[in-house]
């Protein structure tokens, strides 16, 4: 199916690097590597208009055949990403409410179903929706700090996660614990994060980048075809489920998010984050 | 649907503790944890007598508005429960069978899908239906106790595990350890059912309820909806397994136990068990 | 479904011991273990001929009553197998490639499927379809040697590794580590091999089929008809996946082999093992 961020026909131009006003990618075309870096301070929260260019991002890097594989990571010191935006979900209007999910599932797909090599370097804490772009890298690497904490802790705010952000979870820690830390809505320090399988390894905060280039030349050293194809197989029952249940992913959110009860506690919520500052 | 334990329509009366002839309830109202005892000695088999009160307990406990989580443990010393009863299998009519096999998947549709927080505090050895309801709590915590041994040996006994006892075991242990201990009919000694991921924790025996009731605590800091809804997407698909299948499955069940060849051999096995005493 | 390997009605005649040009078979009545040898020098490719000596020897074990068990290791110094015959896919005719691919298809449905034990004594590496035929049994043991490795490699030759493959493997290690160790065509020495849970245990070679012959003692202490039918169980889900779609999958690796790209790094890499000689 087409992508709803690009017209079909008109082929995207090839690109160096490109920085907008959240997202900023630059590729080395020597290696065919692209590191694309959050930078919405104070807390990279995903916003629609974060998500929309990380998903217009990625669309470009897929389609430039000079990039083989893109290292994930934050340009705000401390935390890699704090999760969606809750503003978006905040007396918004239905359109709106549909607008953002629709965006979140977008990023999501392109993201999880990327023929790319995929690294997240976590340099910095990465709860929610922040743990969720981790954990649809095809690899993991965070800073040994155990302050930096890690999880999908939907719970702990009094909401569900979304089954895919489930799906892939137990895709990379298993059904047991998924199971447990999900209801518990757990933030792991990072020692923890990587003992769970959360993470695949923790390097001192001064050599993220240079790991997370080792690793992904490590990976780029496999035939591209293959490996995506390969890649392909292991997804794909997760992929399909959200592609096939799309609407009814985006209607369950709407209700939820349109809940009274739901609002308030969204509201109680960012007033404490404020009050934090 | 509506449960065959309780006619629609008729609302349970709240209850801060009772007590049957095989299982002891105690609900402290201010923490909203019930303890659940078994008490049915020598080995806390589960007759139909035992089943049918324990999920008629935690019908009662679940209609409970008072009741957030409900530690399960045994009365009886050295032993959580030796599973499922024998001699309900021996010699009985077809119409006890079913009646018995009935309260097997019960009790599990009970515990496995309960929206409460369940603790088990493995005070004993547990094989078998012992290890099921283990395995249907969200967290499993035993007595640092090598002699005390915890499993699915069914084949051990020349008898298969239903499909939804394996369904349960693999979403804890994963399909691999499932196989192989399923195939061997393995009890494992505490510290190796710890090293499986069987049980989440070992405690000295005397710690083991103040543990259970540590462990409670941390679980029911978390907001009860978002933890229930997390735990039904979790566990659904198990659970709607043996839904769509419980005639067949009973069917299998009879069809099974009507056989002379394992009729003979619950008889040895009774035998033996008698000697032992 | 009647197998192709034997026409219906024709029962095979028991057998002590058999040997063909591929393959050697031993049967200790005593024991009730057959110990199953690979012989096809320098490597013991998986070429048409020793394939179908594997199924059909695996298929007269199984329909001998006196064979409960089966160990299988490499009569060849060094290596377990190296995997599927690169010259079977090599210039050859669409008719042969059906044949081949059935043959691979035959020996997997067997033996994964085999109502005996089976036991892997990897007494050398164990590259591609030779670390199927070890995935494929109910226990691995491997020689302690680091200079031993084994794993799905497929993607290190750009080739994929058929969904079966896939679903083998993710059975034994889980999904994440499947995931990727298939991504990266990675070969695990024998210790990395044994801590991803891809072999069960390690022994020094001299002591190889010591440990093998005591694994099989203990499985083989079960009653057989309760172990098979769990066996069953764990693993029907997979071989369906396969018988249903058997043609398709065929078709898959027909058009596949047929692209001149493939052709060609396939002759490149026999050119390359035939200069290492």
């Amino acid at each position: 199916p087409p992508s709803p961020l690009q017209p079909p026909g008109i082929p995207l131009a090839p690109c160096r690097s490109f920085s907008n006003n959240k997202i900023q990618v630059e590729l080395d075309e020597s290696s065919g590597v692209a590191m694309m870096k959050l930078k919405s301070p104070p807390v990279n929260s995903l916003s629609l208009e974060l998500l929309t260019e990380f998903a217009i991002g990625l669309e470009k890097l897929e389609n430039n055949r000079a990039c083989r594989g893109v290292i994930i990571t934050s340009a705000v010191p401390k935390i890699f990403s704090s999760g969606l935006d809750i503003t978006e979900m905040c007396g918004k209007s239905m359109e709106h409410y549909t607008e953002f999910w629709r965006a979140v599932q977008e990023m999501w797909l392109r993201l999880y179903g990327s023929s790319m090599v995929t690294v997240a370097a976590v340099n910095g804490s990465s709860p929610a929706g922040g743990c969720l772009v981790a954990l649809s890298c095809d690899y993991r690497i965070m800073a040994e700090n155990p302050k930096f904490s890690i999880g999908l802790n939907e719970a702990q705010l009094g909401i569900v996660a979304p089954f895919w952000f489930k799906d892939t979870f137990v895709n990379v820690v298993g059904h047991r614990i998924a199971e447990r830390s999900l209801q518990l809505g757990s933030l792991h320090p990072a020692p923890e994060a990587h003992k769970l399988g959360l993470v695949d390894e923790l390097v001192p905060e001064e050599k993220l980048m240079e790991k997370a280039a080792a690793v992904m030349a490590q990976w780029l050293a496999l035939p591209d075809h293959a490996r995506q194809l390969t890649k392909t197989m292991m997804r794909k029952a997760v992929v399909d489920r959200l592609v096939a249940h799309r609407e009814e992913d985006i209607k369950n959110f709407i209700s939820f998010v349109s809940k009274e009860s739901i609002q308030k506690s969204l509201r109680m919520y960012m007033e404490m984050l404020k009050k934090r500052k």
